[in-house]
């Protein structure tokens, strides 16, 4: 392993790092997680939780998570089988930052829009 | 105004707040903030600040910032004239948030390639 896996640094254009930061900052990604922090959930569960996300979309954000190590999915032998998705220990490390952006997303929306109608008014 | 506006919540599909969330989630928004919250900077700093960035890419992120009113643009009238973004106010209340986000890549990057490599093999 090189010495830049080891230290990463997010201004490095080579470094690892540099996609893991993408992946966590995805907005489908912080909803997933903001979903899973309260209980497991099934896929059916989560999409009705998100709304306007595809099956696609949940679908590659669910096999990303679980790629990366944050999410499990667990299938249940019952007829039908019952699968589950679930945050694993490192992605419950990911809840709080994750939390705080969406929160500041949710309350400085209405500063942000009148900051982009003045913009847009001296174009 | 509409109610939605005013009570954001990112988990409704029609929410402003879920574009605002894609874009300060975005990993060059995450890179520009970090540098900026040292100091202003001019365009050739903040490029020369994060490795692989095109101008094009540092330019829209920029056009981004400055329109959602997170980033200031002020032109100093000297002989060349001299071009220096900065944070506003709103955006220095971004610097905690985001920072934590960067963290998190950079303090975790080995238990996700770990995990990366795990789910590969399996594949």
């Amino acid at each position: 392993m090189e010495t830049i896996e080891l230290h990463g640094n997010v201004y490095s254009g080579n470094c690892p790092t540099r996609q893991v930061l993408d992946r966590i900052g995805d907005k489908w990604t912080a909803l997933v997680i903001g979903v899973l922090e309260e209980e497991p959930k099934r896929f059916s569960e989560l999409q009705r939780s998100i709304g306007g996300i595809s099956q696609k979309m949940l679908t590659q954000t669910l096999r990303s998570l679980e790629r990366d190590g944050l999410v499990s999915r667990t299938v249940y032998a019952e007829v039908p089988p019952r699968v589950e998705y679930a945050l694993t220990p490192l992605g419950e490390t990911l809840c709080a930052p994750i939390a705080a952006i969406r929160l500041w997303a949710e309350a400085n929306i209405a500063e942000v829009a009148e900051a982009q109608a003045v913009y847009d008014a001296q174009m």
